[in-house]
């Protein structure tokens, strides 16, 4: 049976995710910009163009609730880049056109002045056509989008922002990993990051049960790897590690039962849950997630699978911060590097939104 | 807030189950008729009627997927009702006006020769207002549904139906229980067996979070009275296990997801899950339930919180027959009775709908 494949992004389009008979394809095509150390011999994308790396130039707007905005969050106090690229939080609950700046005074981010994230893409592309997406990385003065090609984000943050980093931010690119690293990547991209998507925005049971297939091949190959490995390249986490855990946090409050992922919970696969527990307890992971907006997020926002939009209590995550055992495979989260600091007052996560105490 | 508390049933209505700002109330006016020893001393309700136990006579329409009738399906096996009583089995997907026995030959029950159980009550009452609901019971003969009346069901094929019973019939109603039993059924019902369908038909979220509480200070005071008993009255098996198993049964399948009850799944709920599973795996009990029924039902029924009726692959059913340790409190589940024989080879579950063998 054919299905036709039109792309298309989870996030901020109105109302209908679930298109029947269809499978889902994640519309991939970002503004590929990117803001590196050197303008001028920078490797970019046909049509896009290199940025400089600033300090205080840039804003990097990123809705906790959002996974893939998650990322830049724990990229960015890994290597200590609160000063150099500041960041405004969206709240959970995005309209059909646009997330919005509702958590912050008047409605309105502080630096940019916007109410929408909107603005800032049409201040750059007045039609711009897809999704208005987070993480997003704004220039201040002007008010435009540089980027929101989320995978790109954090690797240059890594790779080009290197000047700002703090001392001690670990390596979360080693180089001689970095194949290995890409292949590990794309595999739980496609697989797992995506394939709760595909799951949940199935446009059919044919769909449903091909993506739920694929999806626990994957969780079940990942369960295999991290009973010997204590992070997924090993010894020390990277940026492969920070990829999968922000599925992971989402997965039993949201993807066991919202997107029908529901084998078994995150929760009854030990060394997934194990690994999950070990991330979420090291400095910036765990200080990062907010269950709440997380929750509200999906549950509200995707009215074709929630039409009543009421959002579970459940579950219980107080398990989140019981002791996980994994220090008997060895390693050490930061290799060479140290743990970051204390999150920033401004920066901290609701406490009733989380299990992490203080 | 004041919330209109217009009952409705949750079996066959059309379409809408939530009702945008109102809590879930179950209609409970049910048809009182009973089948008792001696019609002419019965106690029957005021307008009721009373009809005698005749072995052949009477039908019983029990659709697996339901939770109400699965009961009575377990109480006829344990009882050894089979001859007495036989059964049809309406499929699990029913639609606005009734369930139908879309399982059997031409889409007929073979005894009653209907295609809708609707029919049975319109030839007793031709403007039936109510939801059409299982368990019904049929006289054969007339074609007219004798009562639904789920609760008076089981207990009458107890006390009533005692001709009939096999050797070894266990007493499911111990007159020296009996007072406590009704109070912890009554409690068992209203906050559990109810209590799911609160949460999952809350028309606000309101309503949703009020009902949360309710069910699980009610699963916690189960989880602590099993942590000492065997069974829910002590040492062997009553109408009581009955009338909390059928709920247990679909908690983790259904109930947790689909109606939002996911504080914990029941697998981590320790003494209620070696519970579940001991019952499970004592003949009479795990031996009627139809999981991909009881799935279909749910998921494909109630479309207003399951538009896409998209029924879940999960979750992984395989533990339900893992060992409980559950003998270690001692007790016997027939008491001085014995365990029902096995399924008649025309009542067995699909071997590809259970994790029970053979």
């Amino acid at each position: 049976m054919s299905q036709r494949s039109t792309q298309r992004s989870e996030h901020s389009t109105a109302g209908a995710y679930v298109h029947p008979g269809e499978e889902f394809t994640r519309d991939t095509a970002y503004i590929e910009d990117r803001i590196v150390r050197d303008p001028a011999r920078a490797d970019v994308p046909e049509g896009a163009q290199a940025w400089p790396v600033e300090a205080g130039r840039y804003r990097l707007v990123a809705a906790r609730a959002c996974p893939w905005a998650n990322r830049t969050l724990i990229v960015r106090r890994l290597l200590g880049l609160e000063d150099a690229l500041p960041v405004g939080l969206p709240g959970p609950v995005h309209d059909a056109r646009s997330w919005t700046f509702d958590l912050d005074p008047d409605g309105r981010d502080p630096v940019l002045g916007i109410e929408r994230l909107q603005e800032a893409y049409f201040a750059r592309y007045p039609d711009y056509p897809r999704g208005i997406t987070v993480p997003a990385v704004v220039e201040v003065a002007s008010g435009q989008v540089v980027t929101n090609d989320f995978p790109r984000i954090t690797e240059d943050l890594a790779k080009e922002w290197v000047a700002f980093h703090r001392e001690g931010a670990p390596d979360l690119w080693p180089a001689e990993l970095e194949d290995e690293m890409r292949e590990v990547m794309q595999r739980v991209y496609t697989e797992v990051n995506n394939g709760v998507y595909r799951c949940g925005f199935a446009g059919s049971q044919e769909a449903y049960e091909k993506a739920y297939e694929r999806l626990w091949a994957a969780m079940d190959w990942l369960e295999d790897r991290l009973a010997t490995r204590r992070y997924l390249m090993g010894e020390h986490i990277t940026e492969a590690d920070v990829r999968l855990f922000t599925t992971l946090v989402r997965f039993d409050p949201v993807y066991h039962s919202h997107f029908k992922c529901s084998r078994h919970k995150l929760t009854e696969m030990p060394h997934l849950w194990g690994y999950a527990r070990d991330l979420f307890q090291t400095p910036g992971f765990g200080d990062t997630v907010d269950f709440e907006q997380i929750k509200q997020h999906y549950f509200v926002v995707h009215e074709d699978i929630n039409p009543s939009q009421i959002v579970p209590v459940g579950p219980d995550l107080g398990n989140w911060v019981s002791a996980h055992g994994r220090e008997a495979l060895g390693g050490s989260p930061f290799g060479s590097g140290t743990a970051p600091g204390p999150v920033r007052p401004e920066e901290r996560v609701d406490a009733r939104h989380t299990p992490l105490s203080g």
